[in-house]
């Protein structure tokens, strides 16, 4: 981060670069359509739980808008793991599906993990089969998470340099902070992480220039971690009583941070982007190890 | 790190924690003798290089040593990769064979990737397949690379609490680097991984009550990147005219470091360790899931 901040905070404005994402997702759909490849999203939705119901419902409507096939899949809560596994065994075998998503969390009785390690790596879209983070490790090529993916965009939108940059990362899930840390190393920042075993927050959090937050803590970032003219990427969602907060206390950053992402209007449109990015990816990918098809 | 430091520097004997290890690892070879089930490690060295020759020795001899069936093959050097995926096809269906050692760098007329992925994930004792990979970022059952889990061994033999400690890595290799910082954040550290674009190497160093050097650069790190007090542990190992020497300027930091490694007789030691337990180990799984043998 050069020059002085001068005390006046920019909102990144994440709903635009995702619209402009998905416009320009559309246009290649367009193309492919043409060629007779329309890429497919296959969504499976296990019960009727109603926030997974939401997002579902988002996402479909995101691949129909990019003009890519919606196929989906419904199956009620009590399902066994021999019912779930068989269909998405139908899918991976589907060669108009391009990429399937499981909706998480599943009903208690399933063994998430395995029927995540059910979808082949070439339709894994939303990245968190063994095979794809074992490709991300590797720097192999593969399906990348799209919360993380969408967190890179972003800075790339705003035409933030990373490579040697400073970036903490807070929260060590599985859906963010490790897949996230590997991207930002792979790109050449030097990465701190922290975690809720880390003694001394702001120590980890005031050095850097972007300070990524994925915590699920309501609130747990404010000025006292923050530098100054830094970059604040808040990941979390929740619903309260005066609608959707983060992670990041944003209004008490206003003056503070360089740069900041709305709750809601940041992050979130990002991962519903690189969700269909990554749709168009496998299906590039599939169609490379398909067979030429006869027009 | 708590109290206040002395000024006397313990140095780290990892070839006597290496010896206890390796002595454990053949006591419980004995009992698995017992009752027939003497694990196995299967070497192949493809070509001529004297380095590779020297290390695939060393390996064996521990394996002798330790009471465990050493199996080896030695491919010419412009063995075709069909030829060495035989071979490692071959040792992979054999059962007294408990884990397949690929010793690299492979000729270059190799896919060292595609050679390593070959290698079934419960006999992959140097933990290096996308498979190993991906189950490590998923926390999963697997088998861990010899390195980084001889780094945490050492720093469990001496005591050193890692929940909540700061940890700088210094160097992002696919050996060292990343699985370590997998290994240290499942284990409650915070983090920091520097690398050559890092433009502050003590900016992140300092700080840490543990420095992790595993970048290949000679003599890189010394007395202005350590805390007073703090553990250092020097993963690099370097020829010169006057013997071995590491990463880190040991000498400069006498007085300095709380502990640390020595270059020879630090993490060397403990790679071969590791690499006899996870031998045992993989013996173990792959017995977990073969038929109970009728003696």
């Amino acid at each position: 981060m050069t020059g002085t901040f001068v005390g006046v905070t920019r909102t990144i404005d994440g709903s635009s670069i995702a619209r402009r994402i998905r416009a320009e997702v559309a246009e290649r759909v367009a193309e492919a359509a043409a060629v007779r490849r329309v890429p497919g999203l296959a969504t499976l939705l296990v019960g009727d739980d109603p926030a997974s119901a939401v997002y579902v419902a988002a996402k479909r409507r995101a691949v129909r808008e990019a003009g890519m096939r919606d196929v989906h899949r419904h199956l009620p809560e009590h399902s066994t793991e021999y019912e779930v596994a068989s269909v998405i065994d139908e899918l991976a075998g589907r060669s108009d599906v391009s990429g399937i998503l499981l909706q998480l969390p599943l009903p208690p009785q399933l063994d998430a993990a395995a029927l995540i390690d059910r979808i082949p790596v070439t339709k894994d879209v939303d990245g968190l089969t063994t095979a794809s983070l074992g490709r991300l490790a590797r720097g192999e090529r593969g399906l990348r998470p799209c919360t993380p993916s969408g967190v890179i965009e972003l800075l790339d939108a705003e035409g933030i340099e990373l490579k040697g940059a400073c970036v903490a990362v807070v929260g060590w899930g599985e859906l963010v902070g490790r897949p996230l840390t590997h991207l930002l190393l792979r790109r050449g920042a030097t990465v701190s992480v922290a975690h809720e075993f880390t003694a001394d927050l702001a120590a980890v959090t005031r050095p850097a220039d972007i300070v990524v937050v994925a915590t699920g803590v309501r609130g747990l970032v404010g000025p006292e971690h923050v530098r100054p003219g830094a970059t604040v990427i808040d990941v979390g969602i929740h619903r309260t009583p005066h609608g959707l907060a983060g992670d990041v206390r944003a209004a008490e950053l206003d003056g503070i941070a360089g740069r900041i992402t709305p709750v809601p209007g940041g992050v979130g449109p990002m991962t519903i982007a690189m969700l269909l990015v990554n749709t168009l990816r496998a299906a590039e990918w599939g169609a490379e190890a398909a067979p030429v098809p006869v027009c």
